[in-house]
């Protein structure tokens, strides 16, 4: 048996009960890294803790792969993808375009996902089939936007400061041919993606929980996310997300060095 | 007579009226220079002109400084400056962090300012003495941090891609001496600075009307605003504002180049 919305609506309301009497209060951080800046809050670890304690008396045989509390039976036919807070740096700074993901894998494919901001009061969520979208604007089936080409595109990326040596030639020679691009929404910008306001969206070093949940929202809202050589995108790396089939294969080709 | 709160608010909810129904729809956007990317939506156009309106009736002796329609009465003791929807990019990418700007200077000071997110249903105001905040996390008087120094603050920027030369270089030096920076929020980052959820935003190029409702917003919390001279913010340019006057003075050390 599969979950429906109204069990990842119990997971996403289990997790804001945990990050928003958090947000904007100053609540201390704690680098996972000494040297680097690597912020983890309580949110982070008290969200984690309630999601993985709802699917685990729910759906017991599932296996897990979270950010903070490690993986549990990944080699099972069915395993959430959990980022609590996915743009930790967003969240201590006040700024609401972090969200929590959650994502379903099916034989290492992402099935269904949810992305959540709890200030902004926005959820988006893929069923299996269609992408919907709760909030301010609404309650909608997202569809994303065919814009036509790279030089009508409006691209996001976290900061172009994440791509070093090859990669960020590459990364910055899509960057010239696009008609707008803007750094630092990790996940609003796929779920932006997913609702037809942007484009595309590029990044690198992504671990799977920084997509997984965002992948079924791209796919079922009409768009296409893989990795840089065109392959899944279930295990992160480097990662586009385009609005269209014909964007994507543009994208691509560019950030592969070959002519367009 | 100055204005008080309910014609701010007036103010705020007739430049909404106009920019709600068009965030997220799609709008056609034009080009304000050829060659360039300028977005200016119509709601820019059509908010300005309703605050506009209001104070022509209301206040008929005082000047405008506006984005979009030009100055009038410049060299009067009253000034209000009208920026419609800083973040223009922000705006027609879905991604609420754009804001309506409203300033009033008196003999060039600026005294009173509003910043208004409508989508999120955020809105700080300077009243003369305090800065206030109305929104999701209640009603609260406002104020900046004090983070100790440059090594922990929390540093927005709009573009790193603004700077350019030597300006480019400062910014760079700046930046490097941080905890953690962040880019492209605009006038939210400065809101978030009177909140005290960061410590510093650095911007350079901004016009009086991208900075003049947020100056008193900035001082009224406590904070620093000036430009990287130390001098007046009121006319725009190279703006540096900080959480407070420790940190403020050290980040005008580090933008000019001096040993701190």
């Amino acid at each position: 048996m599969l979950p429906d919305r109204s069990f990842f609506d119990r997971l996403a309301d289990a997790a804001r009960a945990q990050t928003m009497p958090l947000f904007r209060t100053g609540a201390c951080v704690t680098n996972k890294l000494e040297g680097g800046f690597d912020p983890v809050t309580e949110a982070d670890q008290s969200a984690e803790a309630a999601i993985r304690a709802l699917i685990e008396r729910t759906f017991p045989g599932h296996g897990i792969l979270g950010e903070e509390y490690g993986n549990v039976g990944l080699d099972r036919e069915h395993v959430w993808v959990i980022d609590p807070i996915d743009g930790t740096r967003a969240f201590i700074s006040g700024l609401p375009v972090w969200g929590t993901l959650i994502g379903l894998y099916r034989n290492g494919k992402a099935i269904m996902g949810l992305m959540d901001q709890p200030f902004t009061g926005e959820r988006y969520f893929a069923d299996g089939e269609k992408s919907v979208y709760r909030g301010p604007d609404g309650e909608k089936v997202l569809s994303t936007r065919n814009c036509g080409g790279l030089s009508d595109a409006v691209l996001f990326t976290t900061s172009p400061h994440l791509y070093t040596g090859e990669l960020k030639e590459r990364f910055e020679a899509l960057q010239e041919k696009v008609r707008l691009f803007r750094y630092g929404c990790d996940c609003y910008a796929f779920a932006l993606l997913a609702a037809g306001h942007v484009d595309l969206v590029v990044e690198c070093g992504l671990k799977p929980y920084d997509v997984g949940g965002l992948i079924p929202l791209i796919e079922q809202a009409g768009g296409v996310i893989t990795n840089w050589q065109g392959g899944s995108a279930e295990m992160g790396g480097e990662i586009v997300a385009a609005g269209s089939r014909e964007l994507h294969a543009q994208a691509l080709e560019t950030l592969n060095g070959r002519r367009v």
